[in-house]
């Protein structure tokens, strides 16, 4: 499931306490070229390996910024007459991988861009509803037909008997499923928990409306009581990537299982998930966060009618936009899947796995160069779908600063590094979340940062 | 706002009960032709001025449904022997207008298709990110600019000094505001009010997850006591479709303006609206209420940032895919409105209010032909944007039942309208709410129907 929420006040306190006055702040264009902006300027620079060419054209973009003309004048001669910036400026660059902002599998979809191109006129998916014979009414029935033949090509998720229901990013079909599970005249809200570490945004999902329905009961570990739970198993588990199963195991439980990480780039796919309430989200899968759209495997058709009244309560159902575009993006995931069809281009798990597994390679080899800190260790399986027998490569990884460091967060911060502190997952402050899934040249400074603060 | 919650429940009840085992179901294809349900078989009827006709070719659709044969063999013969079904079977179609579904705008859209389509490629829009220098750090910048020039265009809200939060839909941006205007630790949950009859999804999206921060308090009307409150003033009205102001007036309010409604082919602008917090949605200004793309225009920026916290925990954040349509839907109904680029096309809001004020004479006439009902009037204004003197065009009619007819929903049931009845709106089951958006040809069948009712 995808996650954030702290990130924005992070990056701005950071960059102040840190930086000195010469405050970055990166934004991105549709070619990924990140726009730097220094005090109230903007410059665009091309980062290649870090070769930094700046682009005088493009300095001045914004005319009404005539106040600054002395930094303007001033950065332009700095920039002018060299074409890589020092060290100095390259360590001040804060790199944010506190999220999961799935940005590094643009690239695979730049090279399908023609076959996965959407058009939209005015005039289509003007209503409110899709399909008024599905329990989800708003839901498109050719992103049915995607969801149903993607878990079949991949075999990670049993389809047949199995309602599906669309939510604006799993993060609503979350907070349907508790809606749903929750009994509406209950004596006493109905417990929520998770096993530490548990995915940081589920005690803010389930009680930043003090709702009557259900509260946040943390660590499952540590719930032994006799009263009716809801228990999430996220599986491979966000932050550590570890394979779950429930913990609680007692007779008045309701499961959930959270498997945004299941696809075959994040671990080895051993079966296929046949569980009665399912959350997928092609934020993860395919990397489309922007478009928001989740999809829930629902056994009961009870439960999957009282989630579609939660969403059709929160938000009158899904944007019919996104799920035409989701469902054309899981279809060209499928056909790339059909090596019939597949032309000897590369598919989308080859691809992503390929990315995953060389980021890993990667960050373990810095990881070893430093006794500052230690990685988990996977068990190596086989993925009954590609045949490959490895070890989970997850999509955050679940870094511990060893010996003295008790704060792991604010030590990395130290180092321009934003990451999650294992406290939100609730877990031990030496632990923090990092992102596995950022453009690659963050990527590549995270990777040089780590080993050098050794030094 | 849009709404709807009760439609399907009602729409099957209703067909099963007063069809006699003939039902209609209707559903809508891209061209506008409706496909009718018989039992478990389907066919396609174009519908002219009731002129149906039988294609065989679309009978069978399903071949799974061979159980059905002898059901399709009779249909078939009745279909292929006359070119229009006789007066029993159009009495029987049941006509939904319970709900606001906004299909009445599509042909404009149709002639509009080419500069109104949108191209999206699968590499754009991934991030969850737009523009993190805005409040609304999800929001598309194209989306603000299309907004802000609209409102200066129609002239119906000051947009200076405004923070602008977009949701997905304006239900959404509702809770935003009330868990935005809501103390997080208040000794008592805040009671929020409007004036009866109200918005009938009010209650319901107030009180769903049972929250402990607000709990709706019904008619403001009737509440005076001295605690604190949030009013909701909703102007042109749903279900009425009057221009309201607030009610309470106490020193302990809050004000949140729905402005759905506050549109020039539904009600004479009379001033820019200046309040801290107004509410818009593209499915009632533009009619596209399948993309799911409300805006808040927010003056304190604290306010703007709590709402836009909501957002990041119920979904974070908005299609991107569909708030870059909105833009461009956005800007073609200002460039329509703009009239040196106008080509002598007809304008948005030129062709809306001309279908508005049509359907509302259409309905006037049919109500008058029969003692049986009554609808409100309004006062005659002139409006700013476009030069015209009217009275209100409301998007629903607010119907009474005149003499004996106590439950005006149950009433018209019978002759296959379904409509909201009043209690949903706090108000007398004499009134129900119809919805004046349908397709042409149901709202054809409707003014049919209400004046031969007295016969």
């Amino acid at each position: 499931m995808a996650d954030f929420v702290f990130l924005l006040k992070n990056v701005l306190v950071v960059s102040l306490a840190m930086n000195m006055g010469l405050i970055w702040k990166i934004s991105y264009d549709d070619d990924e070229t990140p726009t730097f902006k220094w005090g109230g300027l903007q410059q665009k620079l091309h980062i290649h390996g870090y070769s930094f060419n700046g682009d005088k054209e493009n300095i001045v973009e914004d005319e009404e910024e005539e106040a600054h003309v002395s930094k303007r004048s001033k950065l332009q001669a700095t920039t002018s007459s060299r074409l890589a910036p020092d060290v100095w400026e390259i360590q001040s660059l804060v790199i944010n991988l506190d999220h999961g902002d799935p940005t590094m599998y643009e690239s695979f979809w730049k090279q399908r861009a023609e076959e996965t191109t959407v058009m939209t006129s005015s005039w289509q998916h003007i209503s409110y509803f899709s399909d008024v014979n599905n329990v989800c009414w708003f839901m498109e029935p050719g992103l049915v037909s995607a969801i149903t033949r993607l878990h079949k090509v991949v075999g990670n998720a049993v389809t047949e008997g199995r309602h599906i229901v669309v939510g604006t990013g799993s993060s609503q079909l979350y907070q349907a499923a508790l809606y749903a599970l929750s009994p509406p005249n209950g004596s006493s809200p109905m417990n929520v928990v998770s096993a530490a570490p548990f995915y940081s945004s589920y005690p803010l999902m389930t009680d930043y409306l003090k709702s009557g329905l259900h509260k946040w009961a943390g660590d499952a570990y540590e719930f032994n009581n006799e009263e009716p739970y809801i228990e999430l198993v996220t599986s491979p588990n966000n932050p550590d990537g570890f394979t779950r199963q429930e913990v609680v195991k007692g007779d008045k439980g309701i499961l959930i299982h959270d498997l945004a990480y299941y696809w075959p780039q994040y671990t080895p796919i051993l079966l296929p998930a046949d569980y009665d309430i399912m959350l997928f989200t092609v934020s993860k899968s395919t990397g489309h966060a922007g478009s928001r759209i989740g999809w829930a495997l629902v056994k009961d058709r009870e439960i999957a009618k009282k989630m579609t009244t939660f969403i059709e309560i929160n938000t009158i159902g899904v944007s019919k936009d996104s799920q035409i575009r989701a469902a054309k993006i899981l279809q060209a995931v499928s056909d790339s899947c059909d090596h019939e069809n597949q032309k000897e281009e590369e598919s989308f798990f080859d691809y992503s796995f390929k990315l995953m597994a060389e980021r890993w390679k990667k960050l373990r080899e810095a990881v070893n160069k430093t006794e500052l800190f230690s990685l988990p260790s996977f068990p190596q399986e086989t993925c009954s779908f590609s045949g490959r027998t490895f070890g989970q490569l997850p999509a955050f990884a679940w870094l511990k600063c060893e010996g003295e460091v008790d704060d792991c967060e604010s030590f990395l911060r130290l180092h321009n590094i934003v990451t999650r502190g294992g406290k939100h997952f609730g877990a031990s402050m030496k632990y923090v979340r990092i992102s596995m899934l950022s453009r690659d040249y963050e990527f590549k400074l995270l990777t040089e940062r780590l080993p050098a603060m050794n030094k």
